[in-house]
């Protein structure tokens, strides 16, 4: 006897919660591995996330699941769908899709030689060369290239990449982001660079105990409404998120005792991704809608927090008392203004990781120009690190002395994520959209603001972005809030403002 | 086609290290749950453990297991197995048996009426309320002596339920064991009670910085040779230790500002049950062999560094006046000899967890008289208040003024562990027998721990108990190293020779 509707749909929930609940588990590994785990028990711990990531993947493929899709997408029981059962039946479709297209022995032999170049690229950044990456990456693109063939190729063959990490978005759309940015930033990061008003950093480089550093990123992270019952603060080599449920989304941190700022952003921004995270609606919970909508979308919440509430002048009117209760040796006879400029300066360098606000995009933008030339074979791998530094050039005035510090810097490419750099600049561009919308929202958020209050901020994300999780795209929740699509223009007024204020320009 | 007996055994080990994979993944979870998991994830996270049990079970149960069992125990193949697959099959034999024999809605009943069990049991703690408990204690007395049964019945009833947690335990082995210990240590304590000479234990009673304590629990930790890059120490409510893989063998302590001694003596406590997991040969790994050989051999490893090395005079010649630098005002005035006898305070206590290390047996001895009559029949749970307070007061001199802190105090009955007690009373018989055995093969044993040398006592467990894992039974082990079987007069000469002199009886 063929099962009702009723219980097809929740037995495929059920099938579904049990692979979210394998990757609950896996998360606890993973953060438990990245905040102390002793060394010694490492190697097996590895075969143990193998096991549990195999089982996802297996169950992400089965049969089961085929026949749920296959059910679940014929005419007469979609159309009985629920929003939330259609947003689910099309996640898994597309993950079945883009896993089930590849033959299993080529996503097998892609999977050892993606694990052996992450290896290799570790040596070859360490050794400062690029032949010994090179042929790797020239053989993860043509694997990439086969594998656009197999999902189908879109107008351009860059967009199938760019759609798995932010649905929607494309080439077109994205060659007229960066060139607007393109246009406006490059001559405001030249002007910067010789205003004769420069901000004074050295005042971070002394002396702060990191037990009251810790102390104050926890005091800012429950005033931004980090929920502390619903998640935890932990020291790891590199800050991270990672969000088991809404009732479990962690946070890290690194902290550096002779410099301050860089624990307590890396907190704020962590904490802008908590948020979303901590904030979606309880009855996406156990699937796999419930997590941010997309890379960049997620991007835009921590650097909403980080940049343009944590770097703000009002947040500091408010703070920066409370920061001078806490270091007041340090910070003696530095004003509210030297301090603020100080934690905005702008900075032409050479690595990515350590940009600052404005110049950030410069960096996203040369490597999305590479993959997009790259992906359709308008360039060759063996022509990437003279085109990295010609670009670097180009659009920062700076120029790598070796390859270490110039196209090797990220790991990105030795595990075969293209498409994924453009989040980073997508979530900027967000960013500045939602900033007008929720000051269209709350008139006196400068005042607010400045008074310390960001539980109105908190509250107004959660409603607008975060309790959606996956169920809407980041076209829909973009347009719902702000009535448009994406637009660079926002971004680009809002660094215009900021740095000419600043700079004195 | 059959498979080959060879990959019979390696596609085996593959799937008990599967099994064991999945267990791995629990202690981590199970840890972090204890250690500081944010509580909002707890109920999503307890669905996960669910989860993954099920699987455990599921596969320990599964026809696969039955097929392996069933060939590896046919003769011919039998005889061709090597000694950890002759020890792994009859390990998951005995689980397999164990389970399958119950009749599976029988089963599942029974953990519905545990669980519920356990909450009731809290509550009629709390209210001081035997009668609430009473009807589940009854029940679940029933099933297991139904499952008795299934099990197949040994001489005594409760030889079945004692096997399961010490192999090889009988009724008539443990009445010899309890009467020897009765006969001579309630003595004891009767004569301790009215000495003239009691050790003066508020010296513990002062203000004890909790780093300090942690730094101090660390020091002795390292000394032990319990290794950090394998482990790690932590705080939780309840201390435990947990073993994830010899190379992960975390332990946790509770610390108490205003009482010294607890949180050090527990780390020490669960430092003991970490180096016996630390130190499994590296062959038992991924297997069900790679854990203690039983809880009475685990506990002995804790008690002897807890009671036999920690609290040794020996010992402490080396380590106070480490200790009075860390707390040279706490500890002013006080000397060695003074604080040795505070550490060994005997006292006849309501609450076993709070017993010293002598009245500690008599606590269990009560339990093991009380759950050994249960199981035979010849009480009904509604005498055990009455039961319980009568030998408190034969045993102990001391009388519960109400059941929380008389039958109610232990968690144990609720879950079913019957059987489980007289692990602990074995655990510090054991441990008197390999300390004997430790002074024999180390002749200058004493100057060694005089010196702070403790290395050698645990390379000497190290090579003797621990590296075996669960390949040789308790019975084995004991016999190979001290050529005895269990003998409970080491434990009673120890007591003696001990409490005579701290005592001056």
């Amino acid at each position: 006897m063929e099962k009702s509707f009723d219980a097809m749909v929740s037995s495929f929930k059920e099938f579904v919660k049990r692979i979210k609940q394998y990757e609950e588990a896996l998360a606890v590994i993973y953060w438990d591995l990245r905040t102390g785990a002793p060394k010694k028990g490492v190697p097996g711990r590895a075969e143990v996330i193998g096991m549990l990531s195999t089982e996802v993947f297996r169950m992400s493929t089965s049969t089961e699941m085929e026949e749920y899709l296959g059910y679940f997408t014929k005419e007469e029981n979609s159309k009985l769908l629920d929003n939330i059962m259609k947003a689910l039946v099309k996640e898994y479709k597309k993950d079945f899709d883009r896993f089930k297209k590849i033959p299993e022995e080529v996503y097998k032999e892609y999977v050892i030689l993606t694990s052996e170049a992450e290896s290799v690229w570790e040596e070859a950044k360490n050794n400062n060369d690029f032949d010994l990456f090179s042929p790797y990456l020239e053989k993860i693109v043509s694997f990439n290239l086969k594998f656009i063939e197999y999902w189908g190729c879109k107008s351009n063959k860059y967009d199938t990449l760019l759609d798995y990490y932010e649905p929607g978005m494309t080439v077109e759309k994205l060659d007229k982001i960066f060139k607007e940015l393109r246009e406006k930033i490059v001559p405001l990061v030249s002007k910067i660079k010789v205003s004769e008003h420069q901000p004074d950093d050295s005042i971070f480089k002394k002396d702060f105990c990191i037990k009251k550093q810790d102390d104050f990123s926890r005091y800012i992270l429950e005033k931004m409404g980090y929920d502390f019952e619903a998640g935890r603060l932990d020291e790891s080599e590199h800050p991270f998120t990672i969000g088991m449920t809404p009732g479990d989304v962690r946070i890290t941190t690194h902290y550096y005792k002779n410099l301050f700022s860089s624990a307590l952003f890396s907190a704020v921004h962590e904490g802008g991704h908590a948020l979303y995270e901590q904030n979606i609606s309880a009855d996406l919970n156990g699937t796999a809608l419930c997590t941010g909508t997309s890379m960049g979308v997620h991007e835009s919440q921590s650097r909403l927090w980080e940049n343009m509430i944590g770097r703000s002048y009002e947040f500091w009117k408010c703070y920066y008392p409370e920061l001078l209760k806490v270091f007041p040796e340090q910070f003696e006879g530095v004003s509210l203004d030297e301090f603020y400029r100080a934690i905005n300066k702008v900075e032409s360098s050479l690595i990515r990781v350590e940009a600052d606000e404005l110049t950030y995009n410069l960096h996203i933008m040369i490597r999305y120009e590479i993959e997009k030339a790259l992906i359709n074979q308008e360039i060759k791998v063996a022509d990437l690190p003279r085109i990295w530094n010609e670009r670097m050039e180009e659009y920062l005035g700076v120029v790598p002395t070796n390859d270490a510090e110039g196209v090797l810097q990220d790991v990105h490419w030795s595990g075969g994520s293209f498409g994924y750099f453009p989040s980073y600049t997508l979530g900027n561009i967000y960013s500045a959209q939602l900033l007008n919308a929720i000051k269209r929202d709350i008139p006196d958020l400068s005042e607010r603001l400045s008074n310390g209050d960001m539980l109105v901020i908190k509250e107004w994300l959660a409603d607008k972005v975060h309790k959606h999780g996956k169920l809407l795209t980041p076209a829909e929740i973009l347009k719902s809030v702000t009535g448009e699509e994406i637009e660079p223009k926002h971004l680009v007024q809002y660094l215009e403002d900021k740095y000419t204020q600043i700079y004195k320009l």
